[in-house]
């Protein structure tokens, strides 16, 4: 009799995995009980009965995200020593996560997308993880420039931010354009940020003239 | 009863508008006759007569917003001088269509995320959208470099990719965080991507080495 409630968790596990993969294909939004039941040939009741409403689920789906996000990049990534090695490894294995053609790519992207314009509970989850995520690698830059290894005036933010934009149009072309360029692009223009974060490019500052150029034009 | 027919293609072009802007917040596989027609105030009779059934509607949906893609961004674009004038007038109306907090944000971002993995007539007019825009400026690019102003050795492909990076994390930052930094970090970003191409920067080079190793690490 003591297996019987560790059987009911392992269902709720089977069940929130399977969710989180349906999810990824069609969104947060189209998860129903109906469809998870017959996904997990089990019956809506029997569902329903170990996951509670579609919100709890649809909560319980993310949090499943977050774990397998901190498995497949935050804790790998830890292992490398604080500073351009770490924030080096935190954009490798992110990327490597995000491009997996096969996998289901970033789950937060999708998330953004779906999420962006409906307040909510879904909409601050997703939210506050993407903001601790990108705390995560600022504080990461910082070290780099603590220890010597980026330039001391290096904008922090604007380095996270540019990282960012790397990962997100690897993802838009690996899933979109089914494109096998974006590991290799992404990684290119990374190297070339941080030599310029590096303050090995005299002309990282220059731009800053040009930029209002632009914004007074249009 | 002359201007039967052009009321009637009044009525229609007002339902497609209506039915973007509802897929711009909901999705395109959100959009139902039903709710359209509670929308715009009709009969889903009405509205059924007008667009036909939902797929031809989803379609026009998007030929919609193509056409509010080339007014906003493409043709005031081509009024640029061709090279680099050109370039970045694209990248400056593509990033202000696109941070637009008031507005949709791009429909074909939103579209990316919701058609990526469902293959069918959707994603690929959206995929043949996005591919040629990514064409007009590689075009684009190869001007600025026909005429001096870009390195002759730039990867025009290279540089439109971070381009396009630069335009997914404005529309991310906007949409999700509601933050107000994108435009003028991705106008920074572009200035130094094009510095870069420029060939002023020596390092743009260099960092072939470095991502080598990054891929065997991981």
């Amino acid at each position: 009799m003591d297996s019987a409630p560790r059987k009911g968790e392992q269902t709720r596990l089977a069940i929130i995995e399977c969710a989180l993969e349906m999810a990824s294909l069609q969104g947060l939004g189209a998860l129903t009980l109906g469809t998870l039941a017959e996904q997990m040939r089990m019956s809506k009741t029997g569902v329903f009965a170990r996951v509670g409403s579609i919100q709890a689920l649809q909560m319980d789906v993310l949090h499943a995200y977050r774990a397998r996000f901190r498995d497949h990049v935050v804790d790998p990534a830890s292992a490398a020593p604080a500073g351009v090695a770490r924030l080096r490894a935190m954009f490798g294995y992110w990327a490597r996560h995000v491009g997996a053609a096969q996998g289901s790519g970033c789950f937060y992207l999708s998330c953004a997308s779906e999420f962006d314009d409906c307040p909510g509970p879904l909409r601050d989850a997703v939210l506050a993880d993407v903001l601790e995520w990108r705390a995560a690698l600022e504080r990461c830059v910082q070290q780099a420039i603590d220890c010597g290894q980026l330039h001391a005036s290096a904008d922090t933010r604007q380095l996270v931010y540019e990282m960012a934009g790397l990962i997100l149009v690897l993802h838009h072309d690996t899933r979109l354009l089914r494109a096998a360029h974006g590991a290799e692009r992404s990684a290119r223009a990374f190297e070339r940020l941080l030599a310029t974060f590096k303050g090995e490019v005299a002309a990282a500052n220059a731009p800053v003239f040009t930029l209002r150029r632009t914004i007074h034009r249009l």
